[in-house]
């Protein structure tokens, strides 16, 4: 049992996210799940994280699906990292905003799409190491999903892995250009149009020892800054230091 | 001399937008002055639109630089679709916002950013009509620069648009997402997030009559609404069905 469970059975109003894990239970790596994280220390909700593995559908049902982000306040189950994130705004409306107003909830559902396409795009780099760092019974579980998907071995989807670095760093120019404009994609300070984005990238390095990006890189030094917001809250997670 | 031209003659305060033509004068093409056509539509600001073509450097040259769209209000000229944006959401701050509040405005910049990157993704199905279609005294200075940047010529840059059709949709897919959720990238109304993103896509229209999306794409769609909005400023202007 984590330490985070032991704090929800001390206060069980505390908000409860299943959150995936890897092999370790600390190694906690999902894009989707990485959102909420930020998202609810940005609005300053205290949470219990349960460590999740992909084939535990049963322990989630009750949310009606059977992927993470999964949030349980009190008797409500809610999925989907956009409908929490929502969710927890509408709340929990005198807790920071994560949008800025109706017109930022509105302009950032697209950074959340952005940021699906972000996970689409960095998978062909991680797909082993993911492999590698799953939990022991979820081992045959992503590999068959995900080799349906791609329509190849895990392992050739990777092979090339180096060569596709160059274009995948310059698809990421706007960003970039963002970035070098203002020090937050939200302006000076975080939302969750940060968060979102950030994912992707906070899971790259949850899960693996690959490098996406250049040393000075306006995005790594982005995504920097979000590591050490709240108190390192994602900095401290186990990763790799890429 | 164009219409607009006569009116600015007659209201001498109106604002002037050098606005990039093609061999007819009423081709208006540039993906960076349509943004500003509509963000000036938006905010109900009349504007006497000066066509230019790529070669007019002179023309322009009190903005410092030498690209479209350039603005001028009275003795100010400001040069980058940004800075315009900005400079009319400031300067205008009564009329209509562009952004919808300063958290909105940090928000937009990216959108600006990514249509950016949609210029480059659409470059390489139109390069060849856009080159067919500009005015004679441009036709040298733009295959001259166009062929340096890509390393190629135009023939031979866009000989396999066909085959690269395909991935250039499945890359549209969070934009997709996003406009299946909701009517425009700001919500229900559109704002200059929409104009900025919407901007390549009428430059696309405008110069080549190649067909980007299928029929019932639902960007497509959301860029038939940008085309009416204005009583059909966009829809209006000389273009190709597609």
């Amino acid at each position: 049992m984590s330490t985070s469970q032991l704090s929800f059975k001390r206060l069980p109003m505390t908000l409860r996210l299943y959150d995936l894990a890897g092999a370790e239970s600390n190694r906690r790596f999902s894009p989707y799940c990485w959102r909420i994280r930020l998202a609810l220390a940005h609005k300053k909700l205290a949470v219990a994280t349960i460590p999740w593995r992909f084939t535990e559908k049963a322990a989630i049902a009750a949310s009606g699906q059977g992927l993470v982000p999964v949030l349980v306040d009190g008797d409500r189950w809610v999925a989907d990292s956009w409908n929490i994130a929502t969710y927890l705004e509408d709340t929990y409306p005198h807790a920071p905003s994560l949008f800025g107003g109706d017109t930022g909830r509105n302009l950032t559902r697209h950074y959340s799409s952005m940021a699906d396409g972000l996970v689409s795009a960095i998978f062909p780099f991680i797909a082993l190491d993911i492999f590698d760092r799953v939990a022991e019974e979820d081992r045959d579980y992503f590999r068959t999903t995900r080799e349906k998907r791609i329509g190849m071995t895990l392992e050739d989807f990777v092979a090339d892995r180096q060569a596709k670095l160059p274009a995948f760093r310059a698809n990421l120019t706007p960003l970039r250009r963002t970035l070098m404009a203002q020090p937050f994609l939200a302006g000076d300070q975080p939302l969750y149009a940060d968060y979102a984005v950030f994912g992707p990238f906070q899971w790259a390095r949850c899960i693996s020892p690959f490098a996406l990006f250049e040393q000075g890189d306006p995005i790594r030094l982005w995504r920097d800054r979000l590591l050490d917001r709240f108190d390192g809250l994602a900095r401290n997670a186990p990763a790799y230091d890429v």
